[in-house]
């Protein structure tokens, strides 16, 4: 294998780990979701259509294990889940605002055909 | 339903959409691999490792659909078939950077953790 190729191949591989970690239709959106200020696990659901509490509940704790939020017990009457935005999710807006841009351009390019 | 909530809504449907189109393990890297100077099939198929040619198949139909490269008949003995990406296939290194860069910090993360 070249050098070139070498190099080629762990390109896509960082490439494939990251759509491993936050690729798909929900996993974005909830980091965004609990970004804005949906820490409960209701809120969060409401504020992304069609999403089902099944799927929302396998994506959650999918970020967790991936370091990118946390869920929290607070200590209440009833106790309380909460979910945050780790500092390191924090880190995805430089993949979010692309992402979110040329889906826009995408949007027009395509109907504009 | 606020302002607030539809300009969100609109932010993950964006996001979303570019998922659909970029979104999984290959088409990223199938782009990549056209972009290096891989013009044939088989060419594609083997710089992209465990890539199979039915879903090689599928994702180069999927990327033409969507504008991203173009399938050229070269009149030839034999006919030959060559893939190229389009200008707007380009605009996606906008993504492709932001991508690696953060697979490559996660990748450290998690062994790191």
């Amino acid at each position: 294998m070249t050098k070139e190729e070498k190099r080629f191949q762990e390109k896509i591989k960082s490439i494939q780990d990251t759509m491993f970690v936050i690729g798909g239709k929900w996993k974005i959106p909830i980091i965004l979701s609990v970004y804005s200020g949906n820490k409960r696990f209701n809120e969060i659901s409401n504020s992304i259509p069609k999403i089902t509490n099944r799927v929302l509940s396998k994506e959650l704790k999918h970020l967790e294990e991936n370091l990118l939020i946390t869920r929290n017990v607070i200590e209440d009457y009833p106790v309380r889940i909460e979910y945050a935005v780790t500092d390191y999710g924090l880190g995805l807006e430089e993949i979010a605002k692309p992402l979110e841009s040329w889906g826009k351009k995408h949007k027009k390019k395509i109907i504009g055909k």
